[in-house]
């Protein structure tokens, strides 16, 4: 059985946005029981990851680092038609994941009680973004 | 076909623990001859990778490249409640792999030849961690 | 239905390879018209990722990037057998991507306008590498 969506992210610029409870919908909508769903962000200055989802302050220390390791304006950053951000968006997203797989079980994602599905917008302006969700099972 | 499993590592506190040979027995159980095999991490805090397996001074080299990289206690971090290797764990997870897939051909992982399966347990303390195998094929 | 085939790339080195018309050229063959296409490298010093197309200077930027952050004959370092790019090279790996899913749809793989599949080289001296790409769906 094969399901897939494209879900429409609106991000207000950098930061992360949860994605749990939109791929879940799909989850369900797939009715598939036993097998995988895969989330993939199309761009390449936006991308995916599975974070603690309790203490809002674990994504704004993971924001904290990134933006110090891959610093805006970093003048070992040739491609800067689009801005100080362009660059550093498209590191931390190779850095980072374009695509989540994460299993499914009894009709939902089988994720840990701590792991939240978010997308982050790695860009400071705000951006219309398009996240591609598969799933495949019985 | 679907196959899946969940495997419980206990672990010794931070460090890697080679996978390779439970999940091949997961492979072989599943009776998959041409498919795939997801391996995930239900945690925040220990990872996921594929690693040379022949000298294990690569993986204490990842591991002190690592620890530089994202400093015990370092006060960039807020989220500290848990202890100064709370908040690295979670960058460590982020920055490596929460699932890895790997081909199977022939009914076993289509991995190279020095390519091994390994969880990476973050936190200090010994952890109990869920990684949950789904195989799918035919 | 799957289908899998194995790349042979033949790099001159470290840099990056596009592989985004061979993959196109796997799932044209499988036939599949909706599902997932599965991209692995059976190496532990090249990795792969998806990046900018447009722009060669993004390559070059995220190549400068990274031999800043993981800088060959590194003295953390202590597998060096193999020279001094050999355990960069697996830092390097570790920190992008073994392997790539990609949704397919329409009959092909449903990447970004911005989205390409690059394979990318980390040793110095020229290498053959395998890449397994797996198509699966209906």
């Amino acid at each position: 059985m094969w399901f897939q969506e494209t879900l429409i992210v609106r991000t207000a610029g950098r930061g992360t946005y949860d994605l749990s409870e939109q791929v879940a919908g799909v989850v369900i909508r797939s009715a598939v029981q036993t097998g995988l769903c895969h989330i993939f962000v199309q761009h390449t200055s936006a991308s995916l990851m599975l974070c603690e989802n309790a203490d809002p302050t674990v994504r704004r220390d993971l924001e904290a680092f990134l933006s110090r390791l891959i610093p805006d304006g970093d003048p070992v950053f040739r491609h800067t038609a689009e801005g100080p951000d362009d660059m550093p968006a498209h590191v931390r997203t190779v850095l980072t994941h374009s695509s989540l797989t994460v299993p499914v079980a009894g009709g939902s994602c089988s994720l840990g009680v701590w792991q939240g599905i978010y997308l982050w917008e790695h860009r400071r302006a705000p951006h219309q973004r398009c996240v591609s969700v598969t799933v495949n099972g019985e």
